[in-house]
């Protein structure tokens, strides 16, 4: 193998196979990207089994050949090097030269063959949305996965095709997050695709409206965006039948502003914090919402104005769980539903209906 | 106690009285600020007893006294609440409230009585520097301060005044960093001030030429920097004798461009690193430095052109130690000086006189 290549484009392509290696495999092979060289273009791929992430740039291309290199070190290297011409070539039989100006750096190389295949897509496009778009929905619904493993389905993220939609579902016992998007398919989709793996692809996403195409099998999603291909498995199971769980029906309807709401909740948090409860306690009334907290080192009591339709009500929430969303929700103003003390408040944007968001209350001892 | 203040330089000065306090202290009361209303100013202070921050504001003092808060929950009640007049005031004996807008927060506080009293320093200004400067001294030996504590007096900087200059030097036994200002001053100054607490300095100190006034006595160190005074304790025990370390003559001497070789050094430090000895060697030859390095991983050669005078040399050396001065100098040139391969290595500044480095050489097996 050899070849020639700017440095700023190798940087950039190693960064993106490197999200897929955890440096954390057993097999190490598993800490190494494989880089293949044909025609006039290189494939760098990484991968931890459960996600891999292959890109394609141009490079010049002297002696077609593939090998693997650690990723911590090799990016390491690159990205230090100078913003020139860096050529790479195999010396020796089981070591590479890195060349750059003046530097020279011999590393050692694994085989290719080790290197795991990459599981075999055929390429039939379900669908396909902007990237921006999908970035947004991600970011909207991953924070309510589950973090632990009790429920392993719950770590993960559905995604479902319903009415022209596509909706994206996390939920964790204590909350929901569902996320729509109108898409121009017929294809039925419904998988759960790990949390974990979600989290690197939607670094990989561009703020732009560039499309990403999405192919599903019966264990893995590919995601294919201009040179780079993301392949993550699916987990196993089915998903929470989770459009039982919203609420249809409400007694009050409260219309605040998101920003305001959210500051008032952080403060009131402040006193939550000790004891580790977080516990805060909203007293609905007509015009304002009273946030109340209390701990051994004090209390607080924030007031926000609201626009209440229903009868006055008091709840009390973990405040993280509120804070959340009224962190990633973008509408000046929002829309909160409740049914009684007891019951699961739903949180909307007040314009655009793309978002449903629902929270369980904590019981409190007096209730 | 009872006042009003504005939120933003309310929160400024919690943000500076709270660098002294570490949370771990044994004494809960020093957990907390000490606020003291009088007259028309507030004065906080913050202190671990080796180190006492003082800072005064203006403020509405509508009742005068002093309680003592919890400067975390305190410090992040303050940054959350909204920019506008926030208003504190003592409740029930053992509380505070404080009021902003629409909020209401209710604190337990300790008793000021239980705060131990500020060394008691006679404030006769021994020398005076703009802050500047001395952040700028600080920053450029602090990091050769001993991080463990088999030696005390090395984890700490000593302030020195010779020859109308004050000096400040820090050495760990591997390396010696030396940064001196031309004083207009007669007083004899002789003190090593703890790292830890001079990096608190370091951050309260800004970069403009406002003097900072300092003032010494047998055990502590005052700085006076407009409304903020910090106290720190000093070391015990007399400081190495420094000057016989740096050698006053050498065998070559190198001129290099500090960024070129900083760059060289550190891509070969990457293959330093495996193994964790950071060993680099030099080829100091007529035209031009060569630095390898090698580990399991692989090789590198680094090639830095340099003007030589005197002999070539072979010589190795932790690269830490040399980045770290190679980032800490701001000249575009270098000198360095060398004696043999077993002798320490001096750094110095091409054009300006105000510093000196000092690095130990490895020794090599085959030297």
């Amino acid at each position: 193998m050899n070849f020639t290549c700017e440095k700023s484009i190798l940087q950039e392509s190693i960064s993106t196979a490197q999200k897929a290696v955890t440096g954390k495999s057993t097999m190490p092979v598993l800490n190494g990207i494989l880089i293949k060289a044909y025609g006039d273009e290189l494939i760098l791929t990484g991968s931890d089994i459960d996600l891999s992430i292959e890109t394609k740039i141009k490079a010049n291309i002297l002696e077609e050949g593939k090998i693997v290199i650690d990723a911590k070190i090799f990016g390491e290297i690159i990205r230090k090097l100078p913003n020139d011409l860096i050529h790479i070539n195999t010396i020796d039989g089981n070591s590479i030269e890195i060349l750059c100006q003046k530097s020279r750096f011999t590393l050692i190389h694994m085989n290719a063959e080790d290197f795991p295949d990459l599981p075999n897509i055929n390429e039939n496009m379900i669908f396909s949305i902007p990237q921006r778009i999908l970035k947004n929905m991600i970011k909207g619904t991953i924070f309510a996965t589950a973090q632990d493993d009790t429920r392993p389905i719950l770590t993960g993220v559905l995604f479902e095709t319903k009415n022209r939609n596509l909706n994206l579902v996390a939920l964790d016992g204590y909350r929901l997050a569902l996320k729509s998007e109108i898409l121009d398919t017929d294809n039925t989709i419904n998988a759960v695709i790990p949390g974990k793996t979600l989290n690197e692809v939607s670094k990989i996403l561009e703020e732009n409206d560039d499309n990403v195409n999405i192919t599903f099998t019966p264990n893995h999603i590919l995601f294919s965006l201009g040179a780079t291909k993301i392949i993550s498995r699916l987990l196993e199971g089915d998903f929470i039948k989770y459009r039982s769980i919203i609420p249809s029906e409400y007694n009050l309807k409260v219309t605040a502003n998101r920003l305001d709401l959210l500051n008032c909740i952080e403060r009131a948090s402040l006193m939550a914090k000790d004891g580790n409860t977080n516990l805060v306690k909203l007293n609905i009334e007509d015009e304002s919402m009273i946030i109340t907290s209390n701990s051994q080192l004090g209390m607080v009591r924030e007031e926000s104005s609201i626009i209440l339709q229903g009868e006055p009500l008091q709840i009390a929430f973990n405040s993280k769980y509120l804070i959340d969303v009224l962190k990633i929700i973008d509408e000046v103003e929002i829309v909160m539903e409740f049914s009684s003390g007891v019951s699961p408040c739903v949180i909307k944007n007040k314009e655009n209906d793309n978002c449903t968001y629902l929270v369980l209350p904590v019981r409190l001892l007096n209730h």
